[in-house]
């Protein structure tokens, strides 16, 4: 048995391109006293990826050179010599972009395949469910019947969201690129309405679905649509900040939002967040957000493409905004 | 006697010029029952004004075409038709760059000059002071022994922040324009820094001079130094939104803050103020700053220039950075 492995070969610039990563068949690892042998069968591919590919200070320290691509990841234990552990179970986790490792238990979690599929587990019941449920409930703090409008609509984050502050009784707008996206979060998701950016004006649509402005604002895109949004903002509003994936692979300087003065015009604020900081409270969220799955009163969609070998291309697909979903590889 | 006034003639591209005013000599307005005749003493000139001139949505409606200039103002009453007010009477308002003004008394206040120097009254004891004063209290929200970056920090605004910001134990480092302002609000005014932007690199200042980062800035000037401030920010940080007066002259589109993705890496906020929401609080201000200047422990200087009809000019100083402290009219 051999591992495969993706290893971060050089640091992009734009775009990551296959050759931006090594691939190596390495020997199965060896679990070692207090170790676990784990095999991988989901991978979750996060826009976060792309920032942990360069150098430089941000919330996690970069993935190095030569390193193996860090990844969330979902695997079954092949190997316990760790106590609490057995072969069989199923954890998350974040050994990165290979078939197998042998790690200590520390930072990984035993999930239930009983009570929800397991791609649900690196999707709405992990990290982009949780971004989405603290950030839209602790930082945009969202009060029954206003308006909540969010980025990214369908994608992991952005779905979760959407459908949070629905249950929360807001009125929620998406804004997402094409037809069937829009559609899927109206439709399926039970959102108010839906922009589709690419064929409207994210401003004018504002202007139309939410003539009294927007109360909280949740960011996954950043740059032209982060600055539509901005003009449209109530008095008091809140800005989110989970994300920029328009500027990701810029390899000039990131946009910033020319109209942030409309933060002063209206006493607005936009406050940034990272998920990792709510780890105490991870507990509470999925208790709420498996009750809610369990009673149908909150989907998600996944998009699972087929082995651990496209992972290159398949990560840009988040870029090009081809996933519909939370996407994942599975290996 | 004659009235002379300027009225808004045209809106301004860029500089303010002279041609953008109409000036007009008119006859003394006559107070009508329930009004007062004031005579104008001191016009504040405040970086805000440029935005009254433009057109659009703001936090204040703009300044009509043919209409006299929106200015705050301290005059003296020369006669009294409202009750409360008598003639000799000093008081503060908004009746605009004019000699002269019948108006009712809303909107008044009545201020004291035996207490402090009138021109006080449109500086650190008038809106630039609670602008500080709420700005940095409630916005920024500063603990003791926290790092605390003021730009335009000889201005108005700035020096009473970085003051407050001493008086309640934090450390505080000015940004400023020249050795002259630098060497004030650290000699005089008792900062523990100051970066001379002309002639320092605010990025490489910040990293000496707060290793750790910075806890609040409070921004009044916007592009660049905002975008440096940005990379030097602390955990949790507070960015107070207060002014931009590096944009409010372009012609070009508004430089958003590239760097605000720092925001979420710190989980940092920005926030807009605008002082006129802590209008039921002034007295609160007034009386701790008032405290604080008898006690000797709060200063301010004012730039004084001489003569009504120096206004459009003399407004330009405000953005070339030639003033030196509060710039005012001595009519």
């Amino acid at each position: 048995m051999i591992n495969r492995q993706f290893t971060l070969a050089a640091r992009p610039q734009g775009l990551v391109k296959r050759s931006d990563f090594a691939y190596a068949e390495t020997p199965l690892p060896e679990p070692k006293d207090g170790e676990l042998l784990v095999k991988t069968l989901y991978l979750s591919l996060d826009p976060a990826m792309r920032g942990w590919m360069n150098e430089g200070k941000s919330y996690i320290r970069p993935v190095a050179i030569g390193e193996v691509m860090r990844a969330g990841t979902l695997g079954e234990v092949l190997v316990s010599k760790a106590p609490g552990f057995k072969a069989g179970d199923h954890v998350v986790g974040n050994w990165g972009v290979q078939d197998y490792a042998a790690l200590p238990p520390e930072g990984l979690s035993k999930v239930d395949a009983g009570l929800a599929p397991l791609p649900k587990y690196l999707g709405v019941l992990g990290m982009p469910g949780l971004t989405a449920y603290f950030g839209l409930l602790e930082i945009g703090q969202p009060k029954p019947g206003e308006v909540v409008v969010v980025s990214g609509a369908a994608g992991a984050v952005g779905q979760v969201v959407g459908q949070i502050a629905k249950l929360k009784g807001c009125t929620v707008i998406g804004i997402a690129g094409g037809a069937d996206k829009c559609a899927y979060v109206v439709r399926d998701l039970g959102f108010d309405a839906c922009i589709d950016y690419k064929s409207q004006d994210v401003k004018k649509g504002l202007r139309e679905l939410a003539p009294k402005g927007v109360d909280v604002y949740f960011d996954n895109v950043g740059g032209d649509i982060l600055d539509a949004v901005l003009t449209q903002i109530r008095m008091k509003a809140r800005i989110v900040i989970c994300g920029a994936i328009s500027q990701y692979n810029n390899t000039t300087p990131v946009k910033g939002p020319s109209n942030y003065m409309s933060l002063l015009v209206n006493r607005a604020r936009m406050e940034g967040m990272v998920v990792f900081d709510w780890a105490p409270r991870y507990g509470e969220a999925i208790q709420a957000m498996g009750a809610w799955l369990a009673e149908g009163r909150l989907k998600s969609r996944e998009d699972i493409v087929q082995g651990l070998e496209t992972f290159p291309e398949t990560l840009n697909k988040l870029f090009s905004g081809e996933n519909f979903g939370k996407l994942l590889i599975q290996v």
